[in-house]
């Protein structure tokens, strides 16, 4: 590993730290409170993180004006984790200092009849990022080789089909502009019991807590295999995944927002030339 | 007036304030580089637009929970205005508070040609936001008898039936828990001279500036009669019309917020009470 600066990805970049290395994946190798290329504190990393902000809006708005006019890149950053691994903490605090015109979010819950007819990937197309956007999956189409698999939603003949299917989905993705971005926010089991506990011991949170979180709890060790099926066999190099070791809420936060932020340094948008005449056009207002 | 507080809506409320009488309505007799409702300083005025977000965002989530519960409600704040006059300052400073999760936000250009097909309410039913959400309409329906009107791009005699639609629609919208809020961001012709002025000038805002928008430039004083006709035409009780004085960019965003916050709190969404026995699930998940 790379020197690590404080409140700083390491030279190497926090992508290069994170992601999956191909082959087999077993996250019981991963410590899920560790904070990977930060070396500070839970205050410095709140502070890091909204240190980001200027820099990930300035990429944000420079994607978003090429997508207005020639450009045809998009980017989908796609969440997943186990019931309070915190999804919807990352969008709230990492995505959310960025302007939210440039963002397109999709919570993903049950599919419905009407989608199901209509083949897994179906609803996910809707959901797309057009293009200078950033797409963000709260859940997504990796729920068809997860739950639908630990709960037998579909024979095993479908969802094993269902691995190729999401890589040829991706792969034209990725051919079409839009840059994927996978986290897998990774907690423990015993940080899960802390959290859901605190839903149930809080007012103001009782409305995220579902009964059914509990039944999913007790299919862990199922879970886990059906990630690690899916993290390793849909690993690619157009659309990798990164493992955010997620029991530390604000190094969670930061660790995607970084990834995002290298992603978009990464494909350095343009401001888009004038595609007028500059003179004419100050004359004319001029003018008025 | 009511007496003022240093960076404080005065007690009547902002609302009262900014909300048009009902009657005709004349935009030349408002001061564009007013602040009414607060007296403070530019540096104040953006202190005071963050200290908004603690409870703008409580109440978002409140929304947002009640909606996910059995709760119908939803707000959609409607942003017009001329060229420059703030819409996506306002979205990215103002509604950049609250989590994005809680946000449908649509911003209207011209129809397509099978948008025009089906009715000019038809694209903007398909935006409405769902239970819980803030919509935010970056233009609105409001444009069809805006430039549809101004450009004859429709005859006179089906732009002028547009405002009776526009009102049942929009009273239909209230009748089913949608709190609708329009504002007119309100700038002078100069200060619009200088705004383009300035994309002009700076090569990172080359792309927001489009010949056209001189063109509409020079219709102010046609497009001015239209704002008259559509803000007095519609200006219902439950549908009111707010004119924002948008001369001054921080204003502008401290005053829509403010507004937004004093409709959230007037809804007054509480947490949602648990929909299962709390302490069968406490001892559920103790057992895990």
């Amino acid at each position: 590993m790379a020197k690590q600066k404080k409140g700083k990805a390491d030279d190497g970049g926090l992508r290069e730290q994170l992601r999956v290395p191909s082959g087999p994946v077993d996250l019981t190798t991963y410590d899920t409170r560790a904070t990977p290329g930060f070396s500070g504190s839970k205050d410095e990393g709140k502070v890091a993180l909204e240190g980001l902000e200027a820099e990930v809006s300035d990429w944000q708005e420079r994607l978003f004006a090429e997508g207005r006019k020639d450009g045809e890149r998009s980017v989908l950053l796609v969440l997943q984790g186990m019931d309070t691994s915190g999804k919807g903490g990352v969008i709230r605090h990492g995505a959310g200092l960025m302007d939210p015109q440039g963002l397109k979010i999709t919570s993903f819950k049950a599919p419905t009849a009407a989608e199901k007819r209509r083949g897994f990937l179906w609803r996910i197309k809707q959901a797309l990022p057009s293009e200078g956007m950033i797409g963000i999956f709260d859940r997504s189409h990796y729920e068809d080789v997860l739950i639908a698999r630990v709960r037998n939603l579909v024979t095993p003949n479908v969802w094993n089909r269902r691995y190729d299917q999401i890589n040829d989905f991706e792969a034209e993705l990725d051919a079409h502009g839009v840059t994927i971005v996978k986290c897998y926010l990774h907690i423990s089991q015993e940080e899960q019991k802390v959290r859901l506990q605190a839903r149930l011991d809080d007012p103001t949170k009782h409305w995220k807590y579902n009964p059914g979180d509990v039944d999913e709890r007790e299919l862990w060790p199922d879970y886990m295999d059906a990630y690690h099926a899916a993290i390793e066999r849909c690993n690619t190099p157009e659309a990798p995944w990164y493992v955010i070791p997620s029991d530390r809420k604000w190094y969670r936060n930061w660790a995607v927002t970084t990834i995002l932020l290298e992603t978009l340094r990464s494909l350095d948008p343009q401001w888009p030339q004038a595609d007028y005449d500059i003179d004419t056009e100050k004359k004319r207002l001029a003018a008025t």
